[in-house]
């Protein structure tokens, strides 16, 4: 291959807590995100949380010269808070909502109504077609007892299956959001093996930033120690990540993070930092050597493959633990449902006896008899309502769980077709090591 | 191009209509589609309406031998009920499903419930990899007067946005289901225009089957008169549509339908027809006469762009009609609901006034109180989950009508790079016309 184009591009990604009236400074940090980015000039600029759609428009006005063109993503109850601002035309967008967001009647913790999604715009850079993805995964309140782990995980699967299937036109794959998991989260490491994306932190030449990269700082005073937990200096959940293609590849020159103050304001942008990537595109003209790069490619694909089914079993085991929760919840509340039934009808039956027995004194204070009554509807209606609820989750957990069960077949049927041994990669298990043959993806 | 491969693939599509309990001779019809399946051993078998998994399974179970992949997708309450049963291994598969699928509150239209979506499976048929989708849009119940049809157009956006982003890798690119839209409907249009998917039934070299084409015929037991309206033949809702790629000619040679009855059974498969389509699969290898057939697609563009401009013109239209709709609904929902509560505190306030005068009499009945007071809180319920509804409504419709712009946008960019005068093509209009100055892709 023979490079013929250098484009650099520079991209940020900035979760902007922008929560109207319940986030602290919301107006005045929105004005000072729409200074920065003014002045910064990123080519792209991937923000989450954005829920007001006045918010949006007042930064598109803003921004109207250095990034004439946005998207704004628009779904579920409040919306999904994504927003793409780009120097370069955007020609198409896509929205896919995840099919699970948390509970709704986890009010406090918002997500369910935010209609969490992964939205794709695809830009022209030069003369390459770009598919950018902008994402916001549910959040994580107690990571030790991680209620919501089946449904990220879930999400993580379906937006690599979304990466996946989308980019196969793409020259170049841009993901920019707030993933809400560490590095080496089992849906981080799904997301990464399963579409092949690289991690500008990990990629840099340069970086300069909060230590490790983190995102989740303590110095940040929009954050309580109690958030980080065990992780007094902080979390990396914020993510650029990058791909090219046989048209164009794809380096890290350079990458930053904002660190918790900012020069000249009392308070930081938000409660996340925000992360910058200066990316270089090289256009790549097919010289004839094409085959070489495959063939290598090829090569290290046996050892890639065993680790990405020990992945995808790992991911199929915790949405199997879902399920099982999400079958109990439902029982629970069919059980409590039945329950609201029989009290009611023992309630109306204790009524209407002395009701036939006419001239018997009615032993129900009537006052009671409606409040009663009125517990049982409130009980058959809230059952009955998390009833379908909790069949809708497990429909979606039961449909990842096919679709990885697949996944591991056809990932060990393209295994088959290697050689037994792999020369290079002798650390790592062989492919017909135990976690293959001990897996029947038919169970 | 140089041909060096041919391969047959027959596809069978089936809406199924196989509601448990209330379709008539629903487990008769599955055991005879499963008898006929086993026989006719098509390639790809897409169906719709199997509502129920069990019956998914015992499908599966009798095709285990003729069909050995099968996928059934699953979303919402009820599911999709998609499925689809292959002789050629499946790889992958994915499901989009739909923001607007009808309203919750028309139950006995069923639709809401049913989680509609798109499937698509992943196939290597030879050495080529075939996506193959499969779904299955809203109903239209009453032409004339159709409620749903920004949710169906909505829908064929989404399914041509799907289809378009996900198929850029495959080779071959085959759709089976029942669309609910009569051939040159709005959503059709858009749909094979945007695509460049091909109309089986318009392409098949032989056809033998009802006349027109149709798929719910008046012949059929299960259809009544009053359901096709004033087309008494019957209407085309199902199809079966294709495209080839740069690595694989695709070609219809021939098509049949079910016509009605079925011989020795004394009623048919469904309420619907069942289509076949024999697709020839041409695999061509490129021997540089590529950029011909490129250059002569591109001739052609600038017409196929102003029709698409025009098509997408009308769809927006379509989808700002529904906005305004869902706009006047919400707005009905929240001043009902302040009338609600307006009731409730009237209500309170006359019941207190005698509270406060102590000793005055109680003017309400007790049980009037009672039944009043439940009347305001259902008013208030009710009105709350309807305003909700509403608003998650005109976020997937501005959502629609956000791309819809983009897309006419870009489209129109796309237009001005090519010259003045297109020879070819005078009884059309041409790209500068009316159609595209009149229209301001930002209003």
């Amino acid at each position: 291959m023979a490079n013929t184009d250098s484009i650099n591009v520079r991209v940020l990604s900035l979760n902007c807590w922008g929560i109207r009236y319940l986030s602290k400074h919301c107006l005045q940090r929105y004005a000072m995100i729409g200074d920065m980015l003014c002045k910064e000039e990123h080519d792209i600029v991937l923000l989450q949380e954005v829920w007001s759609e006045k918010d949006y428009l007042s930064l598109k006005k803003k921004l109207a010269c250095s990034h004439p063109h946005s998207h704004y993503f628009k779904s579920g109850v409040i919306g999904s808070g994504l927003a793409i601002f780009s120097k370069h035309r955007i020609h198409d967008t896509f929205l896919f909502r995840y099919s699970l967001n948390g509970y709704p009647y986890m009010a406090h913790h918002g997500d369910w109504f935010g209609g969490k999604a992964v939205g794709m715009a695809i830009l022209n850079i030069g003369s390459l077609t770009a598919n950018v993805y902008v994402t916001h995964l549910h959040a994580e309140y107690c990571r030790d007892k991680d209620s919501y782990l089946p449904h990220r995980v879930v999400q993580a699967w379906e937006l690599q299956q979304f990466i996946r299937h989308t980019s196969a036109g793409a020259d170049v794959v841009i993901l920019g959001g707030d993933l809400n998991m560490h590095p080496q989260d089992l849906g981080n490491r799904l997301l990464r093996s399963y579409t092949g994306l690289r991690d500008s932190y990990l990629e840099t030449a340069k970086f300069d930033g909060c230590e490790d990269g983190v995102t989740l700082i303590a110095d940040n005073p929009f954050i309580s120690k109690k958030e980080l937990g065990p992780f007094e200096k902080g979390i990396r959940i914020d993510y650029i990540l990058f791909k090219g293609s046989s048209k164009a590849d794809l380096y890290c020159d350079f990458m930053s993070t904002t660190k918790g103050s900012v020069h000249d304001h009392p308070f930081p942008y938000s409660d996340h930092e925000a992360l910058t990537a200066g990316l270089r595109l090289e256009t790549l003209t097919p010289t004839g050597t094409g085959s070489d790069r495959q063939s290598k490619n090829q090569a290290s694909d046996a050892g890639k493959l065993a680790e990405l089914v020990d992945i995808v079993t790992e991911a199929r085991t915790e949405v199997k633990v879902g399920l099982h929760c999400a079958e109990r919840m439902r029982y629970t509340a069919s059980r409590t449902g039945v329950m609201g039934l029989a009290l009611l009808f023992l309630e109306l039956a204790i009524a209407a006896v002395p009701w036939l027995a006419l001239g018997a004194e009615q032993p129900f204070p009537r006052t009671s008899f409606y409040l009663l009554a009125a517990l049982c509807f409130a009980i058959l209606l809230t059952t009955s309502l998390l009833y379908i609820f909790y069949t809708m989750e497990l429909k979606s957990l039961q449909s990842a769980e096919d679709q990885m069960r697949l996944a591991v077949g056809s990932l060990q049927e393209k295994l088959r077709g290697f050689p037994l041994a792999q020369p290079h990669n002798a650390q790592r298990r062989p492919p017909e090591g135990h976690d293959l043959s001990a897996f029947n993806p038919e169970e």
